[in-house]
């Protein structure tokens, strides 16, 4: 089968492996799609995040799915041929964070393409059958791709009390500000406005359901928030874009008693913020790391018709094409919202 | 004005009486239309519900909206020609409850049209302004009548922990179960099945977005839904129904863990329950009393187009037609999902 | 070894069996004190609870503790002469509910001595190190074999949202009402007020430090309760006595918006409620199997003092008196609060 | 009676003034103990905190407590001769966050010693009935005029979901850090770390109860915190000193999943914070502004002997002598961790 590796910065090259064996509780999936993740480009680019520090030859890829080719013999919730979507994360289940539900704490995971575990730019996977989750028939397979990073979104809507009825900020909207949009719709919230300051993904954000985009750079977006609440500030803020200037925002924004999640990574070692906001309008900040619990829901929502995922996607390219496909997203950060690999 | 009196059962006039003047906190609203709720009819055809007994002559009526038309001088968001919904129960605001927020369980509570206090049936009623909700342009004043019984429904959801992508059953379909339906669905909740032995209440149901219906006559209510999920039950039950059958078939229905929401009153004292179901699944079971906090998010639900709510309207009359109307409603219980009186 | 084998109803004899082999991620225990459970009791008697039928021969017993004598290849957070409490049950860690923290629900659970998984009255046990929980220094084995039903004390205390200054009632003064008493405690429950009709047991409550008990065969429980509270309710009722008298007197007694905890199995298959008090007072019912993540925090608070733990202990005897033991047990159910096994 | 007046920076003196009558729903309260706090002190030394300015003659003082010596004609719930504890905050009950239970966020809180409003530094005071809070038989008035920086610690704890068994950490220990501790003990809390630089109040806290102290000039807070709980850090974290240092090492001592409470204000606008901690651990961050709902469980708490509220008092004064009473709380804060005025 044809593994793509990465060799050094900025390069990867497809090479020939041997297809994987599934053991007793896994299943061999033939991976169809996978998307391209912000980390997957900055481990292609820098070859780093934090402590985990990329060894070449590294496979990059986690956002996934396929169908299943082969299924271990204790396996008995899946079978050949089903269509499935794939939670990356294994984890132990019996840690003190795996044993009251926030696995995706647990000190333990093996995660897709956090160095060093490879990731899932191959044709051939095989994964714990439990982190498979069979897609329904009206869930495309490109669909099921889309899963991971809606995960995210969803968790960070649920992580901030996410309500029918609400008036909500986005900040910062890339894929992840997309999706947090996306699953805030989905569960009722009914205004939620975007803020960025590259165009083309505000014009995304309004396509995708957004009441409202603000351009940071052309506005002032606390000033224009505070006018569309009358004052008030919004019930919830979610905050991807991970600077100081956003988060400073979102504590300016949200109204008394109300919840702030944060979710976007700074790239600096401290961020100066007004704390003093914090206990005068009493928030509670609410974070994210990855999510939980979440693949079954949001599957369940795209099925639904609900959550209309696949929009979220500006650009696909072949497997073949990989080199020339993250190349290129790595140089249109501006223009490639979400970037989709077909096998 | 003109005022409905009920003077004795089933029975109602009009009569002539003096147009109210608003206090210093509250507003003179022009009523344009009134629910029949549930509970008017009881009273109507019966004389009481628990220890509430009517002294006639008493006004019915508490689902209600219209047009302010004068305001007192220290109200200060409303003026006159402002459209309003009116939430019926005025508070104490200083007791346990009401400080905690659950002020829905304060023991001096004023309701429309909960004896001695009259209700909304007539022309003009003054109001306590901060009850009294502004709609926005694109709800209708109709729309605005039906916030109180969807309020009820919102809040049952709430109670409930609706959450995206959940698996849900409603017993009973009548208003209250409709507006069950309808507020869930708003929740992102991706499957609701709703029971009844009505068959027109069943097709209100699909009409209203129910992903199933099951007539409990002809069907064995607990083995279908069983088939629906596979065997594991459902994530959220609200009971509207009020009776030991179908208090039984949720405990029955519901999934390990999850909640079962009581919303429907017995006809009888006590009700024979499987207790032992409730521990061997540690099912929670949540209650619902009228509703708190609930009519701005109720109100914005409609305005964004998430809940459609004037569908659940069956019939409607002229106020000067309330006698026949009435009588109506209480003759032809099967046919009448929801009648809405206009002035 | 020496193993307690249940050969026919009432009837339990030593013999010798061989000492089991940990594997690589369990450790062999020297079990020291086994504790007496109701359900113990219950299948010594009936040879079955609900749709769990002893087959002879048969182990019983599953409160227990002891010292590590042999560790698992894999096992890095015990050593040989660790004091440990044992948690009873396995689970499987990756079903819906393991993996959302609610593992005592797991369907797969393997439980000691609930039929056919043998129990734990035998001199040596092995376990999953995982469920080994150390004991601290100050921390006997006797008061170690107490964790498990103090766990479900701990657990309905939880379940039930105890909070500091609250008021309570525990309706059932029998080892399950006791650790609920001395959970409520322990978490600043100032007032709790304890139900039983059985003086022995009541005495033992007042020594635990209930702040008042109640004869419900002398005293109107639920106007004494009424009394006490100034006509409010109590904020927390737990319910262990299992049965129609006293899940209604708690009803009754509760303060609107509160909680109530049913932990109590019923001898009857249905039970009658007056659940409309459920509505009027918007109760919320919860409920409690087994428990989840609590022996650290039990362990915890025996170490702290804040949970005089072994004082529900009304008597003990030797493993091998124990035919005689469970006899007495089983005759003398009015005046054994709580039994111990010393191996 | 004799009032308190504040003329300028650092200077109070005591005039006569008209004993004010209490309207329907007020009482009037004979001040028996009135306690310091150090927003007292920052107005007398300053003259502002953040927007508030002082406009003098003004009148200091929230912390109160006493005897009803008149009763407004429609209180019905206390008499002359009562004792009481003031809570300081008069809410509109009708807006938004007082209708939610969030009264403490209310915009149009009217609270003593918050300029414009004058405090309690005077011999008679009257206020809503309904914020007097009558003291059980065996709790003092000093105590009494303790609730309200106990309110403060009790809400914090309850923000920071304080739970039995748990191990914590509070970062100051001035009056609201040994208060918090108080709470968090009362709570359960098994085992709680207090850090400080100040000896005197290092002392005061282990006295209190703390199970450990760390002075953070003298040690590594962060490496101490983290050798005591094995690696892992604490399950809660409550920071009241309101600096850049204690903020930031409560983010690296916090456990994964953990809450981090911020009560104290920073005496910078903006402050430096590691914040991707925060999504590396998936904290939660919680806050404090003043409290809402804790007078009755904390007087309950007083009451039941679980929280030892006198002893955080280190320094009494008599109202005869403020003047030189405050100037010397003012110039020894290193020594004075509590003082409190007797009329």
């Amino acid at each position: 089968m044809k593994t793509a590796i990465m060799t050094e910065l900025e390069k990867v090259e497809i090479i020939e492996t041997a297809i994987p064996v599934p053991t007793a509780d896994e299943v061999l999936v033939k991976i169809e799609y996978v998307g391209v993740c912000g980390s997957d480009l900055h481990y292609y680019e820098h070859g780093r995040i934090s402590n985990f520090i990329v060894e070449t030859p590294f496979v990059l890829g986690h956002e996934c799915s396929g169908t299943v080719t082969k299924v271990g013999e204790k396996v008995t919730h899946l079978k050949v041929g089903d269509r499935v979507a794939l939670e990356p994360g294994k984890t132990c289940g019996v840690c003190e964070h795996c044993k009251s539900g926030k696995y995706n704490l647990c000190p333990d995971v093996i995660f897709f393409a956090t160095p060093p575990v490879p990731g899932t730019f191959q044709e051939f996977v095989t994964h714990e059958a439990r982190l498979c989750f069979k897609l329904p028939d009206n869930v495309s397979t490109m669909e099921g791709a889309l899963i991971e990073p809606l995960a995210v979104g969803f968790h960070a809507a649920i992580q901030g009390g996410a309500s029918v009825g609400q008036t909500a900020v986005v900040t910062g909207a890339g894929a992840i500000g997309l999706v947090s949009l996306l699953a805030l719709k989905a569960m009722g919230v009914s205004k939620v406005y975007v803020v960025d300051v590259l165009p083309k993904r505000l014009e995304k954000a309004l396509e995708l359901g957004a009441n409202g985009v603000i351009n940071g750079m052309e506005e002032d977006a606390v000033a224009k928030i505070m006018e569309l609440t009358e004052g008030k500030g919004v019930d919830l803020s979610i905050e991807t874009a991970g600077t100081e200037i956003t988060m400073t925002q979102l504590l300016k924004m949200a109204k008394k008693g109300s919840t702030v999640v944060f979710v976007g990574y700074s790239a600096k070692e401290t961020v100066s913020l007004p704390v003093n906001l914090i206990m005068d309008k009493e928030l509670s900040i609410q974070s994210v790391f990855r999510y939980r619990n979440i693949f079954p829901l949001a599957i369940e929502s795209v099925a639904a018709g609900i959550v209309p995922i696949k929009d979220i996607v500006s650009d696909y390219f072949e497997f073949d094409n990989i080199q020339a496909g993250l190349q290129n997203c790595v140089k249109n950060k501006a223009d490639i919202v979400k970037a989709v690999i077909k096998l």
